[in-house]
C-alpha cells in the first residue's frame, strides 16, 4: 500500500509501505476513504518539532473496515467507520467517566495518510456509520474525526450552555468548528475574531452572531462592547500561541472560563486569574465520547463541520496538501487515496 | 465604639475607635453580634504581609442593622443580618451572573472585628435571617460570612456532583467546610487528607468517607486506591501553598478539576495540565449567590459549619484569638462583643 512519510522539514513523501496487519485480538484494518492534514502535523513540517527518521503521518480518517481480530465485536468487515484522533478502549475508568482522549490504553496511531490503517482498540475507537454514506457527506464525516470535536472540546470544556456568550479565538478549521459548536450548545452571543473575509463568512454561516477583527486589547475592548462591559463567559482558545493565550485571557470576563485547544505555550498569569475567578481548561479532544452525538448531527444534517475543507488532493499528492496549508493556501486539504 | 486594629506583625489592639457613620444611601450599620479571625487576617499577623499604618481589620460578621441610608430597601432597622466577605450591589451584570465575587462596584470592609461596623452596597451584600435566631445558631450563621462560602466555592469551581469523587487538600476550616460543601453537593467519595485526630473526626461527622494522613506522592497514592486507581474527579485544594497545588494537582484524575481557593503561589505547571485535561478554577467566594441557599441549610439544621469554631472569646480579647490561630492552639476564634 501507499501512504505519507514525513523525512523532515518541508519534506512529506508518498511512498511504497508494508500493508498493516492484524498484530492484537482488538485490532482493525480499515481502508482509507478520505484522510487529511491537521495543523499540528505542520509542527514537523515547519522544523518546530523535530523529525530523527522518516516517520508515516497523519490522525484523521474515515474508511471501510477490511479486517477485525478476534475480540472486536461492535465493528464488523465492510462497516463503514470514523474514529478520533486519539485511540481509547471506552472501557477503562477514564473512558467511563467521559476522558476518552486520556484513556488508560491510549497510543499513537501508525500513520492515516494512508490507504490502509491499523486500528488498535477498534471497538473503544470506531464508530460504524449506518449503511454507506452519500458521498457528499464524507467530508463532514472526516472533520469528526479531530476538528469538530476538538472545537467541541474547547466549547464544553468552558461551560458554554443556553444564553451564554461565547467569543472564539482562531478562525482555522478548529477555531471555525468552535463556533459551530457553541451555536449548537445554545450560545446566544457567538463573536468569532477574524480578520480574513471568506473566514468571516464562514462563520457567520455556522452560526457566529458577531465579527471582531481587532486583536490585543482593541479586540478585547471590542467583545467587552458586545457583552455588558464585562467580556465573554466563555473564551474558546483554537490558536495554540502566546498571544492568543493572551487575547483570550483579556476577552473573559471574571468568573468565565477559557476553554483550550490550541496546545501550550508558556505559563498561566495564576495570580491574575485567581483574583479574577477565571477558569482554564483544556486538552486533547475527547472525541470517542462526542462521535455519538456529532456523527448524529452530521447524518441529520444539522450541522456541516466538512465546509472547513477548503482544498481536495488525491492521497498522492499529499506533498502539495501540506504546502498549500504551510503557505496559508487552504484552511485544511482533504486526501482521497 | 471598639474594634480591632492591627499595628504590625504580632500586634493586633482592641482600640477606641470613632463610630461608623453611614457615607452613602446605599449603606448600613449593623452592631455585630459575632466576628471572627480569619487565615488571611493571619497573613499581617505574621509579617508576609505588611502593615504600613495601623488599620482596622476583620471581613467576617453577624449583626443587627442600626441604621441605614436612604436608598437602602430590603433590609431594615432591626433585622439580624449575614454578609459575605467580600461587598457587592448584586446588580451589575457580574452579579447577575453570579459572580458576586467580582462585583463591578466591590470594596473592602474597614474592619470587621469591631463592635460597629458600615455595610457599603447594603441590599446587595447583607442577608437578613427571619426573626432573630436562637444564639446557639450564630457560629454557624457566623460561618456563612467566609469558611462555609469558601468550601462551597471550591466546590462549586470543581465541578462536585452527584456521584463525583473529591478529595480535599487542607484541614483548617475552609478545608472542612469543603468537605461539608461535597457531601452537601452529592459527592459519593470524600477523602479528606489529614493529620490531626480532631479534625479527621469532625471532617468524618461533615461526610468524609475517608482519610488520607499520607501527603506528596505517598499521598496521592493513596487517594488512586480510593479512586478506581485513576485519582479523583475533583480536588479541593483550601490551604494555598506550593506544596498544596501540587498536592492537588498529584491527585486529581485526568480530565478533573482542581477547585482552588488558596491563594495562588507560583504558576501552574500548563503543559503538564493540557496533555491530562486537568481544569483550575478557583478564587474568591460568591458569597452573595451562596448566602440564601447556604443560610436556608443552616436554619433548618441541615449543616452546622460553625463547629470550626473551637475557641470563643470576648471581642476584647482579640488579641488573644490572633495568638491562639498563629500557634495552631485554635482552628478558627469566634469572637463576641
Amino acid at each position: 500500500m501507499h501512504g505519507a512519510v514525513i523525512h523532515g522539514a518541508g519534506d512529506v513523501r508518498y511512498e511504497d509501505l508494508p500493508d498493516p496487519t492484524l498484530e492484537h485480538p482488538t485490532d482493525a484494518i480499515i481502508r482509507t476513504v478520505a484522510a487529511c492534514v491537521c495543523g499540528s502535523d505542520l509542527w514537523r513540517y515547519r522544523g518546530t518539532n523535530p523529525v530523527p527518521r522518516p516517520t508515516p503521518i497523519g490522525h484523521e480518517y474515515c474508511g471501510v473496515v477490511e479486517e477485525v481480530g478476534a475480540e472486536v465485536t461492535d465493528v464488523k468487515v465492510g462497516d463503514f467507520v470514523v474514529g478520533g484522533f486519539n485511540i481509547s478502549d471506552n472501557t477503562c475508568a477514564l473512558c467511563r467517566r467521559g476522558a476518552t482522549a486520556n484513556c488508560l490504553h491510549k497510543q499513537p496511531y501508525a500513520g492515516a495518510q494512508a490507504e490502509l490503517l491499523r486500528i488498535p482498540q477498534a471497538d473503544g475507537t470506531l464508530v460504524a456509520v449506518p449503511g454507506r454514506p452519500d458521498d457528499a457527506l464524507i467530508p463532514s464525516i472526516l472533520a469528526l474525526s479531530d476538528v469538530m470535536c476538538t472545537g467541541w472540546h474547547a466549547a464544553v470544556v468552558a461551560g458554554v450552555g443556553p444564553g451564554t456568550t461565547v467569543a472564539v479565538v482562531g478562525d482555522g478549521a478548529v477555531g471555525l468548528c468552535a463556533v459551530l459548536a457553541a451555536a449548537q450548545l445554545g450560545a446566544t452571543t457567538i463573536i468569532a475574531m477574524s480578520r480574513h473575509a471568506d473566514r468571516q463568512a464562514l462563520a457567520r454561516e455556522f452560526g457566529a452572531s458577531h465579527i471582531v477583527v481587532e486583536r490585543g486589547e482593541a479586540g478585547a475592548e471590542a467583545v467587552r462592547a458586545l457583552t455588558e462591559g464585562i467580556g465573554a463567559d466563555c473564551v474558546l482558545e483554537c490558536v495554540g500561541t502566546h498571544d492568543a493565550r493572551t487575547q483570550a485571557i483579556a476577552c473573559v470576563r471574571d468568573g468565565g472560563n477559557v476553554g483550550l485547544v490550541g496546545l501550550p505555550h508558556g505559563d498561566l498569569p495564576m495570580e491574575d486569574l485567581f483574583w479574577r475567578n477565571v477558569g482554564v481548561k483544556g486538552g486533547p479532544a475527547n472525541c470517542r465520547a462526542y462521535l455519538p452525538h456529532l456523527l448524529d448531527l452530521v447524518l441529520r444534517g444539522v450541522i456541516e463541520p466538512g465546509r472547513v475543507f477548503d482544498l481536495e488532493l488525491p492521497l498522492s499528492e499529499v506533498g502539495e496538501a501540506y504546502a498549500a496549508m504551510d503557505e496559508r493556501r487552504a484552511i485544511k486539504a482533504l486526501l482521497r487515496p
